[in-house]
């Protein structure tokens, strides 16, 4: 299959959604790159929000969230229903022909409840990406049309399940990158990878997968990056050709943020 | 296009939303019809229901309800979010290939905002039938994907908006009867059209355009059907092979219910 452009995977998170300004903003940027594209968001504090004003209590086992039937509903009127619908009418107008999915939706992308041994996360699914449809996320991207989707997952049992946002990223990203060349977007509330977290112009504009090793050993890599550089490696190794790490308000500079390869 | 099959587009209500057991026999009936296929759903009960424990006033005018932007977040939680992807998630489970849109996603259902002159209904949309997105349909239906609707469009501007879901249902399948010849069928809580409201038995198995003045002149059609007949000879008008009014339990018994036919 040939396209134009390479395919961009975007994933956005709290700091976008939880903003009308921002998501405005990226909206108009995310519409504004070339196709073939796909956006994969997180959920932001609306979840949490409903679910204190619907006194649902929220468990955590070891610092994460526990998704019982009750969370499980709200996170899915959340981001399968609320964000997912918002950002798709948002990007409409501006001439994006986006398509808001679900796992469920089109078995897209399917997971496996995760084990509740030995802590039980309720309804919180894994995601193997040799498992994601690539053939109806190539028969959207053929047709221009530019999937958004939620982290919501189904077990192809029936039962919807709530999956990580940057793992679903991650996978789709994967899953793509066998349709075509393949560069993951991470947009936070951070410049990039960052020498010195006080100081946002200390970025690291590329990390090899050679060079990480010292990186970490120096410390220079703080503990919170290490788990979603670590994700980045692995899908590289997977066969994404790139993966950029950058502020959400730099999406359409190509040049902003950090860049990981092999 | 061929198809096998006639393009069957089925619409159901609160009587098979809010009710897990009738669900579940709805969605094994659905799964077992023939592609292609496509699902309208409406809301049922637990809109309005979350907007009770959230304290969203209802407001009422000339007995309709108000759509402010709390209540088209509800909506467009509870609609395109919870019921749209369970409902998805159990077709899934078995074996029809469903994906839950609303009218933003791939811009399936523009609509326009209801007028605020003289009454203002708020985030209300009414559908124009022929500005369905059809191609999008096709290309759906010709993967052998069914598309699941809920009744959340858009104005193209940005905006979602709450339309009716017999509105969409009649929308779609006039589109469909473009593709190829389309039954449309609405489920609801009784066994059809009936001579005597009070006897299930007493149903009128055949209604056409031509008997249709007497029926109403007779009174034997009653109060609340006529809107739904009406809407139905209107969809035949413009293209739809017939609409079939039956209880949602037998929707897979093709000798059930009221055809109105041309």
């Amino acid at each position: 299959m040939a396209f134009e452009h390479n395919i961009t995977v975007v994933k956005i998170g709290g700091n976008v959604i939880d903003n009308e300004a921002a998501l405005e903003r990226f909206v108009a940027d995310f519409a504004s790159l070339p196709t073939p594209k796909i956006l994969i968001h997180g959920g932001g504090k609306l979840a949490t929000q409903l679910a204190q004003k619907l006194d649902i209590p929220t468990t955590m086992i070891e610092g994460r969230r526990v998704t019982d039937a009750a969370t499980l509903d709200i996170v899915t009127m959340v981001y399968a229903g609320l964000i997912n619908k918002r950002i798709v009418a948002k990007l409409q107008a501006k001439g994006c022909n986006a398509i808001g999915l679900s796992g469920a939706d089109g078995n897209a992308i399917p997971a496996t409840k995760r084990s509740p041994q030995p802590l039980d996360y309720g309804f919180v699914g894994d995601i193997d990406a040799t498992k994601i449809n690539t053939p109806l996320l190539a028969t959207l991207l053929e047709q221009g049309v530019t999937p958004v989707f939620c982290a919501i997952t189904h077990d192809k049992q029936g039962s919807l399940l709530n999956s990580n946002a940057d793992s679903v990223a991650s996978a789709v990203a994967v899953a793509a990158a066998s349709i075509a060349t393949t560069n993951l977007v991470f947009c936070f509330e951070r410049q990039g990878v960052l020498r010195d977290i006080e100081d946002e112009g200390s970025i690291i504009p590329l990390i090899t997968k050679a060079e990480y090793p010292t990186l970490r050993n120096e410390s220079i890599i703080s503990k919170g990056m290490i788990p979603k550089i670590d994700s980045a490696l692995l899908a590289i190794d997977k066969g994404v050709a790139s993966v950029i790490i950058k502020h959400s308000e730099a999406l359409a500079d190509e040049s902003a943020g950090t860049t990981i390869k092999a």
